[in-house]
């Protein structure tokens, strides 16, 4: 598990940021930025990639919701690659996505990590902490609808 | 994964386009042209196209829409390949099926390629992102209906 | 995927037509002409036909469907071969069964073949391509019916 | 695919007929004719008998049209070979259920073939022809019923 | 498959039957004699046998119906072996469950072999032929009853 | 299949009684008495038991009658053999739990063998017996519940 | 299967009772002695143990009762072995939750063994007894409840 | 089976407890101190971890509350590694998340380790133990909600 823990970070005049140490291994070969939902940027190592990619690949093509996916998970999607300082440089497009500024939370999500504009990421921690404490469900499965 | 990330082009004279170069190895023994959702041109390599048909093959050849989709897809196919500097012609059947004039937006869908009209692909793109953002269901599968 | 693209041909005075170039590799060592859906005449290569015969066979031999399908599709079947020039003859019995005259649309649909009456074929495709564009559901299961 | 295509012939005053000759070679070593469903006679090759056998096998016994369905299969079924000549007799009980004189209809019916009484095989033909051909629905499932 | 054709024979004085000659090398090693349904003698090579006893084994032992079966099944179950002339002896107990007097039915049922009382014989297979001939079900489940 | 046929059998002084001689061979090394259902005793081979034993196994131990289940089956088990002259002691306990006196039926249940009172033995035969004849339905599932 | 029989026993002063002898091998190893369900101590061989853990393990995490079951399985469970003559101790911490005194029955549950007070297990025997011995139901599925 | 037993300890002047000396060996190569749900410390061995990871991964991030799931777990777990004493420090956000002060309650959950608040501990117990005793049902399913 590379992507854990979390670390408040800033971007340099360039909008740069440093990968935290842990995680540059298994990113050294490059990895994509995307668009993370609840609107982060996602950082995903290839083969973490790759594995996002087969779930969305073209067997349920005939749905318009898999198409649409596909299409913003790909359309924005850039590959990057650390400088040899381990830095980062993340596009203006994601960076507006996202409401980024120079202060930013990168926090580990287990498969992947994700940068956060500080103010959304305490809200959002504040708001999911109580459920993840007392979770009793089968997570991943919409509230209201039978199976 | 080779379709990622968004390419304003421009057609020649010819109605030929470059090919995003990182998209070129996967696609040098020739690739398929074919008729995309939502009125955009698809483009898929061999493999890629070759699993699409798997999906649509003759098991279900006793239902309607299997055979009609089938028909759609393989009717207006078309095999192409890129010339010595990375250049395709997208046959007029094709171009008039997608709107395409001489702008188009070349962007990728994880698993295959796609031109759109630029305007259409702003409307689509502006329609769809915020559901992605916030996306919470099994994507695939029609939304008022019983599994 | 031998069966794409779209070729208006015609009949010669003997009733022969020349198989498009690509599949000819494909249906060199013989294939089959069959009875269509929609009034159609299919060509099936052999292993395309083994397949489509694999799902129609005896384990459901006390439902009548299945009888009368494996009935239909077995009794007009016919074993052909294309000539040294790539010519095929369309026996009496599937021309007349597919309404078809001199002029032909040959046409790929995937993983097999298919000879149409153009005004046919015009009306089908017509009907057809804009429930493809903005497809929406799991192909292959009736519309109001319970799985 | 052994059987398809249609043969109108005629049992000579033993009440032999001559197999067609493409099936000759997977009948060579003997086969099975039984009782076939709509009144007919149906010809299994070795193998082909041994599929169907084994779908009605012991794992069901306590259903007593299971038990029917293997004594009604078992019980008039016979061995038969085809002479030198390729010519086949046909017992006179197996005749007589499927109404047969000396004009008969051999056809193929994919996994075996069927020897009908030649206007017996007209009507169900005629009956069956367009539903064939505009076939929608999962074959092998009853109407009404759910699954 | 053994198990096919009818046999018309006659208990000799010792209330013994000649084996069909077709049956013989299946059941040389010795077979059991069975309780058949709708009271009738079934004869089961070993192997016939072991994969029907696999059937009603243990995993269920917790239903009252399965311990029945296994039971009665079990307590009357004969082994048996055909002499060097292919006579075999059925017992009293079973000659009088299935009603059998010097003329018997022995007849195939693919599985198994069974021997009947002539008068029970042709009732049950005219009962029952027109059925067999027109099935459109999937047999082993009954008729009223959801999954 | 060891367990068939049907032995009246009677306890010597000692309580003893003699094994049939085809059980003998499975039952060499040991086997297990326990408590039958319908007030009968059951004789497992070591292998039959430990078939028995892993149906009913921890993964269902939150269920607490499968815990009853457990207990009851383990409790009153006991690890027999047969003496050299095949001989086997019933325990007092279960002699009591299956009202068993001098007189015994000792009988084949196919994966078992039972030990029976037999009055018992007779009025559950009896009862029993034309249900199996009859038999149309799955059994090991009660008759009014849903799975 | 090593846990079958019932042993009525008593600890010594040092609240140690002597394992059965066909017991021993399988826990020579260690063993494991654990809150029991219906108040009485079980005592799991290593094997048996992971077997019981690897049940409740971390995928159904997010669900409050399987974190509960894990906690109280673990929490109390005790690592133990016996001495040399075969003597085990059993802590007063699992005496208490069982309402342990002097005298104990020591009884083979299939998969494990357990401890009980004797006034508790003849009170619990005698609930259960007459329910297995005419048990009809799946067993490990609550009464009322739909699956 | 690492995580077994109960100990109560206390944390030194620096916030450090001694791991239970039977856990050591798992958690040799450092470990994973995380939230745990009901506020308690979680401490996952290395592989540990990654399994229960693998059940949170990206098959499902199209809902929300497998991104809330991977996020609340992801950001504040933290990698540990005991010293040459065996001796772990807890960070403070870990203590202030459990509510820990000097004396806490180390217990095993089976397949981790847990932290707790002496007072809390004994209440959940008190309230969890009975249920457990008398447990009858599948655990891990919502109480009211169908499957």
């Amino acid at each position: 598990v590379t992507f854990v823990a979390t670390f408040p970070l800033r971007f340099d005049e360039k909008w740069r940021f440093f990968l935290p140490t842990k995680w540059r291994d298994d990113l050294a070969d490059g990895f994509y930025l995307v668009q993370g939902h609840e609107d982060c940027v996602a950082i995903y190592s290839q083969s973490g990639f790759e594995k996002l990619a087969a779930l969305v690949q073209s067997e349920s093509t005939t749905f318009e919701d898999v198409r649409a996916y596909q299409r913003m998970l790909g359309a924005d999607a850039s590959e990057a690659k650390a400088d040899g300082q381990g830095r980062v440089i993340v596009p203006p497009a994601l960076r507006e996505y996202a409401s980024l500024d120079r202060d930013i939370i990168v926090t580990g999500a287990i498969d992947h990590g994700e940068i956060w504009n500080p103010q959304r990421w305490e809200q959002y921690r504040t708001a999911q902490l109580p459920q993840y404490s007392k979770i009793n469900k089968q997570i991943g499965q919409p509230q209201g609808g039978a199976k």
